[in-house]
């Protein structure tokens, strides 16, 4: 079965799906039902426009874009639709994601993005799953039991990591008395 | 009658308010329930652990946290609440914010903050509108409707500007003809 | 007689004039027709588009475009015209301007926009002189002949200078032997 | 048969030319005539010298000029020419082109520079032919007409990629329902 | 022989042993019982205010805290220690470190983290044991007997690294008279 | 009765002193006591190496070193005493204090320097306090417990700035129900 | 009796001479005779060319050069006169110098700019006195010996400000024992 | 025969060479006797001092110094010699060489370092040849003749690159008529 998507993971170009796959993989996690797609702010300015005007009524409720250098596709989505839209800083061939991440944060008065780190589409899409998981409803507060889960994970993983670095760190090989 | 705070506005030191009393406002000029306090990670970080841990069983259902410099406020509310968190990177005297901004958006893959622009704090209380806006019931369902007849405004204002300043622009003391 | 404009001069929002008006000052000294307005990418998407779509059919011939902060409002319109599109960064009150000008200048490949200095909209109106100057015809051959008639003035302005700066630097106040 | 070039392509050193070829590469794709040389600021000044006050005389329209680090050949171009320089900022084995943007963008009032991106020199190519499309006559109409097709092959090739990308994100493997 | 820790060695992720790992071994060279451990303020909020809190009463006397990014692990462990807390800035794949430093080193005042420099893992042990030296014990006293003999050393390895140096670059096969 | 001082504050210039106060002010809170003196790494070498030659056997236990632009005396106080530096960047007039931020915190591996935050003088008293206080002794032990206080203070204030700006904010004349 | 100039300070504008004055100072305190102009590498780039061409022949051994922005003026002085030249990078309204600095700084190799600090053009002016005085003949020796004693003379300031300070923060006024 | 060295290239560390190496190759081709070693600010202080305190007793008429990061060779030398002194910023591992030229060209008024580009150690051995070619003696006078020559060179290969750039460029290979 097909569930209709609820959040929409779109970037500038096919070329930033290396960075923007861990939006979708994240949302996967989670079950959210997603659609990905290039939407392109400067080859696609019509599409673009209808692809925020229309986000709300096809049932989308929040919008993960990435773009990288003079990154509009995040600021102009948030122009065209009344949904959150949290902007992924794609890190290009020069400025290390500098400009990219400039151009989608420094947004004027008006018109938030809900701006991640430079690459960080992996939080882009845990960041969709929190707003998601902070409505009023049942499914909101189970989605949040989940994120909360998550978080019990991310505890226990680094729980594990440590007790090994001990482990590694008490053996004479590396020379220190832990 | 008081309602219960959907928002949470809170800041490492009162020295912020100026900055973040924006997001206050935005939020009521939306007529969302929201609540100030002053929630420092270096100074309280009991009180902010607290803050984090019980947001969403109070009720709340998103957190805004403004903090500058070495700004670790939004990220480490972040880390104790399933709900969404906006960072408001709050310019400081010296670096214009810059190093405000590295240390809100920057986080680790796993723990998100929605970060808005350097002083954005207005932005952030928009953000949160459009994250309540964004939910399945009808009570979302009007606040994006309410939303959608905000950026009416932002348009409608914007026009306005554009016919003062064509009108302005063409009058011979600005010495050119338009 | 109102001539027919060849030159727009837009920008974000009014507050962005103090800046563009000496790119419109700039044209009017050259004798271009110009016309300003506000056009907004962020809060008149739908206006930003039409703008770009209709301008060279409007006869237009350079589009002169301002913005702060994360601006998109020059990349945007050279989206939607084949005509050159100026970017002027323009500083707003955090970053110097860096985000405007990043925000600016790091277009992706396909759709160039011609950046000048921060906050250099002079220097805007003077780069669209030196396009229309660029033409083919005897309009154009004029134009040009008044551009190098205007680089010869900044000589002869810098010659006048020099000559003050080296009597002023002579007398023994300042206390070196020249 | 040999047209007369339209469009100087030149840069600082022949190092450059891995970078600049794209903008030759773009004039071409437009059946643009442009010539190519080296012209160096700082080891040949009498050539750049001559070079930019000969060029409006020897029919040249515009000239896209590259250069590194503290890149002074744009500038410098567009002290000697009525015509409209674009700059190109070669990145560098430091600083990661910053330097080279800076040092072009940021020409004082009265000789601008349009200046591109980071390595954009495609896009310096792409702007020559809209500088040369802006024009009254039918050539420049004619121009003005393929930019719009070219700009509509952008969009129908981001159309593809999207496309193929939604295939790709459907496919069960990377494991999320789209 | 096990002694007790003096000095803590802690990283919000075993990703950053490779950087860390000099401080550990700084510390062995100078025989400081050390201890280390995964101490995530992201992922294990609860155990970085544990360690803080008890590091002191554990017999810890200096921490030694390395993080990447949004490097909120030293600012947090000073916010809940009244020990030295030691920053070390951990260059992650993009921005070259600067977010990490400005997130460390830019604490407000009453919560100081003695950073040092990006990846500078091998000078935060070093630091450690000059606080450890500096007290008024025979053991300090011992230890900063040691720290000049070290210093020493540097001065000895230099005076080595000169005279090779100049022999290798008297030999012809350079090229130049010294 | 004078004691003698624990902890030596200097300074490239008399200029520094209205930054480097606050550092002097902290120590004076905690009743450790201190001297102050202007030390230039550039203007007074030779009594730049004595200051850190004798420091230890003058009984001084740390160095508080204060400096603007390219800032040389941390790190060379550093290179010729064994006891901990801790650097303080003074901003001047340009680059806000950046060049004076990365020219102490930069140093190389054998030598370090604690360096706090831009214009953080405050916080290198603080931190001195904490070196003290990290010793085995009593006197150690009774200073670690008044630096605990001072944070527990910390928290105290925050706490009732807390309360006075949720008192503010609920007044009707911010207007947002809270 | 007037001297032919040996050093010529230069600048790109008169507005650069408030920053460039102390070029000029600095030249006067050691009896150097010097020569002030205005010599714009964009407004009159003949004159730039021949001032460097002939300066050698003129008797001229040094420039100091200042400019801001996109600073070319040093670079192309550079580039056609075999003498040392030194650049100032004068800060302008945006962005701070630090574009005036890497435009100056950053020469190709082959064509070396001496470049001094941000607004630095007192030690421009020390450092054309320190390459005057470095040549074989008595008047460099003699001129050398005056550095020194310039030298000798910034310690003795230095002594007399810390004489001052320690005096002053010994008052118990500022609250601590020293 | 071997003549006394007239410059001194000296380096924080061996591993500078691979950079500084280019400096002294500059002088060895225009026949300046030079000497190298390795001269640490911070591990070799006395050395450095002496090094520079002798420097022109000892008939060193320039000194090149490269350092790197927290760069404070340079700066301290120029504090204890007349002599002018050059300072190459060496790129290290983080920071792209950022840190090493603010630490080297920010000095403060009184003590002025001549700084080259990041990693420019071939343009501080030419700056060198200038300075010494400044003087006002027969020796000086023949080699700032070279210089001209050298500088010759640089534009004759420059226009054979620019030859072979043309002919490579006008081969159909690379696709446009020029």
């Amino acid at each position: 079965m097909s569930e209709a998507p609820l959040v929409g993971v779109v970037m500038g170009s096919d070329s930033d799906w290396p960075v923007m796959q861990a939006a979708a993989e994240a949302l996967a996690e989670f079950g959210v039902a997603a659609e990905v797609d290039v939407v392109s702010a400067h080859r696609q300015p019509d599409k673009m426009v209808a692809y925020g005007r229309d986000a709300a009524e096809r049932g989308l409720r929040v919008i993960v874009a990435g773009a990288g250098g003079a990154a509009h596709l995040p600021g102009m989505l948030a122009a065209v639709t009344p949904l959150p839209v949290i902007g992924v800083p794609v890190p290009l061939a020069h400025l290390d994601g500098m400009d990219s991440l400039l151009s989608i944060v420094q947004m004027p008065a008006g018109v938030p993005v809900a701006t991640v780190s430079v690459g960080g589409a992996r939080n882009a899409g845990l960041l969709a799953v929190r707003i998601l998981a902070s409505g009023a409803g049942p499914d909101a507060a189970r989605l949040r039991e989940e994120m909360s889960r998550f978080q019990d994970g991310l505890r226990a993983q680094a729980d594990l990591k440590g007790e090994r670095l001990r482990a590694r760190a008490a053996r004479p090989s590396i020379g220190f008395s832990a």
